[in-house]
């Protein structure tokens, strides 16, 4: 375990801007979050960072993005891959 | 110009596996191509980058990915900001 905290907001349902205050006061404390997000969700994970980005211009910037993929068990039992995404968002460089 | 020829693949509405395959075929004679989406897309292109990879593996892996916004004028002539992602795809090193 690294001794930098690193608070990671899942990226769900909820209306954006839920996600992108809660990610601004993570980020008042914090120097580096993750915003991930799978399946159809991605897109918005997307604009979540955009928007923090424009909102707290230029204080942050995105750091690393990996995508990948996780098995998940569907409701009628098969295992479907879905696509994930994790975009770091870390404060700018003075 | 850098001298390099980069192919890029625009995500849309058509059924994923027309994008997979011709971004393999892309990939059978350029060492590098970028798989580029915006808004609801998003998702899909990172499904795609997936499928290839599955499909190939190991031949490829991903390389950069950015993010960032558009400005779009929407049919009733606002302004529109809408997120686009851009994910490259390249030969493995051996």
């Amino acid at each position: 375990m690294s001794s930098i905290r690193n608070e990671i907001i899942f990226i769900g349902k909820k209306p954006l801007m839920t996600y992108v205050t809660s990610a601004i006061i993570q980020l008042a404390t914090l120097p580096l979050i993750k915003i991930k997000a799978r399946g159809l969700s991605i897109g918005h994970a997307v604009d979540v960072v955009q928007i923090i980005l424009r909102k707290t211009n230029p204080a942050f910037v995105v750091g690393d993005i990996t995508i990948g993929s996780e098995s998940l068990v569907s409701t009628d039992g098969r295992n479907r891959d879905v696509s994930t995404i994790e975009i770091s968002v870390k404060r700018t460089k003075v």
